[in-house]
């Protein structure tokens, strides 16, 4: 039973699998190696630290009962021991050894194993222009960089920030920017959106408009070509333009770290990441990997990608421990969920977005809702929009989006979509997912079940919505497009502003005079209903379709999404 | 297609399956009747209404956008006829008629019917005492009483207030007298916990101790026996004491409406819940049947109840509508997911308790868990005690109950785990399951994931606890306990008042010092192992198994638990 256990790596899936091992198999001899010097941290709290939220370094690599995790605590607390500052070199899987340099000493030796552990994570992408490398270029790679990012705004010379990537650590790294240390701060993003691949364009769009409304600039479709430096500021040129700043953020995705498991013969995939079965055992079955630097399985698709989160190196951890133990768990697969904050809101997916399942070659379309996310008698009640994206053929549930507050509202829609997300569900098993309820905590019909609901209308053919692209360009001028009308339902209150801006375009009839008033309404144009969620709009559809006026869009989520997106055309009194 | 469809009822799931209907089938001619006034109100929003918090009962039959629900809406808006104080007195299934009573002309009338949807809703129980029908005691049966209560209220001469029963509305409406009009108030409950059946003792603890703290008296095992009025104030008499009030609230549960239904033949459960199958139809095709007057199915065990919630109440009028419209449609069953604030605390719960596991024949057992809401170096994060209950040969989860602070955190990990729990999920799911992860919002290893890890350790014989009364009554009097002994292993400036408190009972070693100091542990006592939420004392238990002293049992939770409950023995300075 007293196995010697070799782990490489001591930031998340390593130290998981050490100490569950260990409370397992108390006899086995364990040991973690790392080239840094510090160990076991919560990397995803670096914005944080960098904020300013959390004062000290040490408290992202603390327990919750405040004991910081280095290698005394290791082996005192949980009789794991730990090298740091040491590299493993290569593998000798013959021989069972890993040969390892000591960073401080120079020293190589060659550590024995009878399992051995990989767990080397992942690294930044750097993109290879002239000024990489330039010392005011930060990589968000480890607690090291978050310090000496911290160092330098604190000396108070920083006014102008660049962030190169809208991913979530570069949109984090933003709002610790100009949150808390009044840095002017810009988003250069390569792609058309902001969190491309991740979520759609309209929910990027709402969280672009909410940065730009607390001071962060977001740029997006610019390649950015060069760094240059002057003295102490930089400048930052895209193909369009240049900026300058004092400090430069490159967040431009990462990379599973396996050249040493590929330079030893296992398999690693085009991708890079290590290739491993359930049990997340690598092609040498002495040897298990886990956490970012392995390739995992999708389970709504089945597709191999990487799935880099520290929430799930610390479950395949377990699944290592447990293997190593003799008992047979499983790391099935991921559904890549994802949440942030961003200032006073946060946005949330899981699954596929309507692009990736398009991409990936699904029959799929989507339905997005405006829906409140407790009764709206409620004083703390807000609009969430969720948006459903599904299979049209088989039913299936691929995927699901949140926007909303800074709560746990979108947190909760999101953690159940993927509960049944994970198991293949389809739109008929949200419509039946019997989400708590009461005033303070949920409408009576789940802004999730009235999701699902809207998505089994569009699937039946009974609710035929407005391409929201598509809108916004007629909108942007819609004289150029006479066959479409705007039938607003809502108060007149709301809808006389838009009928003064939009004359003969706009028909305002409200919601409640709609079937005495129906008369008035064209049947040789595509009316265009619209309210503030969609739903009344929906009904009106109905409706429409029964006195045979049959070519009505409705625009799924209404006026609720278009407010959270910055658009020229609004009508100001 | 230009059906008759006669619904009775037009509180909740009868105007949903009219305007679902209406949508699916607009030539169909529906008529809503219902012996009230008022009709299509939220009834779970009453006791904010005599709070305060929502100012006119009529928001509670309003629409999100501020449209009063009532006859002359549903005509206008939905085309549904609305027939108010029009009561079905019985049905004549061969004629396929519906004789109805007009209660302000008190004239008769036969409605002819093609389909029947009865949705007669619950009564609320009035237990059979002297004194149950006298002027100041209210039952929450409907707006009306809500306005009559509140009229009470404002008048300022209620003083003191009584609730009979523990349940969700006993204990909403005793927050609404004492936080928002300051009146000194008692709940009486006859079982020994409130919440019976719903949550376990533990959960009612916490629960009753921070009613307690906000100045609701709490008494439990106690049976009113009789009510007395004496000018305009009240004597509650107990088989116990004596309770003066200017108000009684008693709410004592609910029972399904379906005499109708039985007096037309229908079938109808012991319990008294119209039987339907899973399309909702009662045993006459013609005639289906949706909300709380219905039996349900519970889909962890299959066992037949009732489920008298709103929100099950829209979802089965869906789904009657769609039946009706030729669109076969299921409601499949109910996991009785509930969750209701109190004061600033929430408590929720989803399948069965462990008590109620236990009697429905479950080889059942339970974890605890005081696991943080969201990393613990994020400002906002708290402690959210989870429960697991689970069967220990299928190791099927059968139920979850959470507590915490007024926020959505506990409704993120209850909906979570009643989308798993409805899909008769095990240990294994929810150990897999992927809550979104992001330090504002979680932590890397979720509390429901960890609260499986727990349940996978206890399953495995690896991880066992002490009961949480055995603990208690040891706690009341440990010198009577000379085989038991506390180790203590919080830092010493948490234990030592213990230590001071318990003398020789209270071993403390903190736990990085355990494995140093193992000898001065005794190995001839049962040693109950105490820290903040349980998983140190976990790590410590595989320890003192792996160097021969097996004897020790975890305190499940912690002293994150004990804090939240009302105990006599706490040491003070």
């Amino acid at each position: 039973m007293s196995e010697k256990i070799l782990i490489i790596g001591g930031v998340a899936a390593g130290p998981k699998t050490a100490c569950r091992l260990k409370r397992l198999n108390p006899e086995a001899q364990i040991t973690i190696i790392d080239q840094d010097s510090l160990i076991s941290y919560g990397g995803c709290g670096i914005p944080y630290y960098v904020s300013g939220d959390v004062s000290d370094e040490k408290e992202l690599r603390s327990t919750s009962f405040h004991a910081v995790r280095d290698e005394q605590f290791f082996e005192d607390a949980k009789g794991v021991s730990v090298f740091t500052r040491t590299r493993a070199q290569s593998i000798d899987r013959k021989n069972k050894t890993v040969k390892t340099l000591n960073l401080d000493t120079n020293t190589e030796e060659d550590l024995p194993y009878d399992k051995l552990v990989i767990a080397t994570g992942c690294q930044p992408n750097k993109i290879p222009i002239p000024g990489a490398d330039l010392a005011g270029v930060f990589m968000i790679s480890d607690l090291h960089q978050a310090v000496a990012i911290k160092e330098q705004l604190a000396k108070g010379q920083v006014g102008k920030a660049v962030v190169i990537g809208g991913g979530p650590i570069g949109i984090e790294m933003a709002e610790s920017f100009a949150d808390l240390w009044g840095i002017e701060t810009t988003i250069i993003e390569l792609m058309p959106q902001i969190l491309p691949r991740a979520v759609d364009k309209v929910y990027a769009s709402m969280l672009s408009h909410h940065l730009e409304k607390n001071g962060v600039a977001v740029k997006i479709s610019e390649m950015v070509k060069t760094i240059e430096q002057s003295g102490s500021s930089y400048t930052v040129t895209t193909d369009q333009q240049s900026y300058e700043a004092d400090i430069i953020i490159m967040a431009v995705g990462v990379r599973p770290r396996s050249d040493l498991a590929k330079n030893a013969g296992l398999l690693v995939s085009p991708m890079g990441g290590i290739v491993v079965n359930e049990r997340l055992q690598t092609t040498d079955p002495d040897i298990y990997s886990a956490g970012d630097c392995i390739e995992t399985t999708n389970l709504v698709s089945g597709t191999k990608g990487q799935s880099p989160f520290g929430s799930l190196a610390n479950r395949q951890g377990r699944v290592v421990a447990d293997n190593l133990a003799g008992i047979p768990s499983i790391f099935p697969g991921v559904v890549n969920s994802f949440i942030m904050k961003a200032f006073d809101v946060c946005i949330g997916c899981t699954g596929y977005s309507l692009d990736s399942a398009l991409a990936e070659g699904y029959d799929a379309d989507q339905v997005i809702t405006a829906q409140s996310d407790r009764a709206h008698f409620f004083p703390a009640q807000t609009v969430i929009p969720l948006q459903m994206v599904f299979d049209k053929r088989t039913r299936q549930v691929l995927g699901f989006q949140g926007f909303g507050p800074m709560s746990d509202a979108v947190l909760a829609r999101l953690d159940a979509a993927a509960a049944l997300i994970g198991k293949g569900a389809t739109v008929e098993d949200f419509i039946n997912l019997e989400m708590a309820y009461a005033p303070p905590f949920a409408t009576a019909l789940d802004a999730l079940n009235a999701t699902a609901n809207v998505a089994e209308n569009s699937l039946a053919g009974r609710l035929r919505t407005v391409d929201f692209d598509n809108f916004l360009t007629w909108m942007d001028n819609p004289s150029t497009q006479p066959e479409w009308q705007a039938l607003d339902i809502r108060h007149p209150n709301e809808s006389q502003l838009f009928k003064d801006q939009f004359g003969d375009q706009w028909l305002p009839i409200p919601y409640v005079e709609i079937r005495k008033r129906a008369k008035e309404i064209p049947t040789n144009k595509t009316m265009v209903i619209i309210c503030d969620a969609g739903t009344r709009s929906y009904e009106i559809q109905c409706f429409l379709d029964s006195i045979g006026n049959p070519n009505s869009l409705v625009l799924g989520g209404g006026f609720n999404i278009i407010r959270r997106i910055s658009v020229d055309w609004w009508p100001t009194k």
